[in-house]
């Protein structure tokens, strides 16, 4: 089971390719599709899309997960967020694969055992977890993995006791 | 010279092409793309995307006009609302076409002559204008019309002078 992780920006998005087999994972890859924030939001919109693509038929991934963005604080940053998460959606759309979405306390809760994980924490456990040299950098691609992992316990049924109890 | 006007939602996506020649324009087609608010996020991005596309292949434009949108009030109606222009965004970046866009207050100015005209103008002045039998329908269609009717006005040097005053 090969599972993409994207973490959706326009002017960076992280993703993160994992394969599991029973409850063991390794990384295949991961890393970030930078748009460069000088283009017209179209073109970005266009390199993250074909950017996305390309990963999607390297590694020929069944499933994606992607963080539920519930837009924040300030309409005019979802919006430009959405832009990015529209397409990241659309590249799963159209090479068939199976979306989940799960919230950013969701991932942390997953990796860490606690919703209010640090950023580092996440990336130290992303690391500990796929027995990596080093921490996925940036770390726009380690948010991509730790989503991917997240899905990956979520179906191998390893969500942490304490985030079942917490979700009821 | 041909204009895409596009008018973008999750659950409707209003379209108008619009063939202008000098000063003179005529509808050459317009409509809504309704994914239908039961699917899932991903497959409705899949259909107004592939839709977009199909009315791009028949009409061939060089150009897309498309509201700019400032996320208004509320983040969560603006993430969603960006999901939908994203992929609207990439439909006309996948083309090659080019793209304009022009805020709401710019569009009713450049129709009606005022900034906030309400939609019922709008309508009846795209009709008006283009000579129909009755109004363009659903109203997204009109407002699709209406975005491609104004950068026609923009690029034949048409906007109307108080916009331009305004503007300054």
């Amino acid at each position: 089971m090969v599972i993409l992780g994207i973490d959706p920006g326009s002017v960076i998005t992280g993703y993160g390719v994992i394969e599991a087999r029973g409850r063991h994972c390794r990384l295949l890859d991961c890393g970030v599709v930078r748009p460069g924030s000088r283009k017209a939001l179209a073109d970005r919109l266009k390199v993250i899309y074909d950017g996305l693509c390309e990963v999607i038929d390297r590694h020929r991934p069944e499933m994606l997960a992607i963080e539920t963005a519930f837009g924040g604080r300030f309409p005019r940053a979802a919006l430009v967020l959405g832009h990015a998460r529209g397409v990241a959606l659309l590249s799963a759309a159209n090479r068939d694969l199976q979306v989940w979405e799960y919230a950013p306390r969701e991932v942390k809760m997953a990796i860490v055992g606690t919703g209010g994980a640090s950023k580092q924490q996440v990336q130290g456990m992303v690391r500990a977890t796929l027995n990596l040299d080093r921490d996925p950098m940036p770390e726009d691609a380690s948010d991509a993995v730790a989503v991917a992992l997240c899905h990956h316990y979520r179906i191998s049924g390893r969500i942490k006791a304490v985030d079942r109890i917490r979700r009821r």
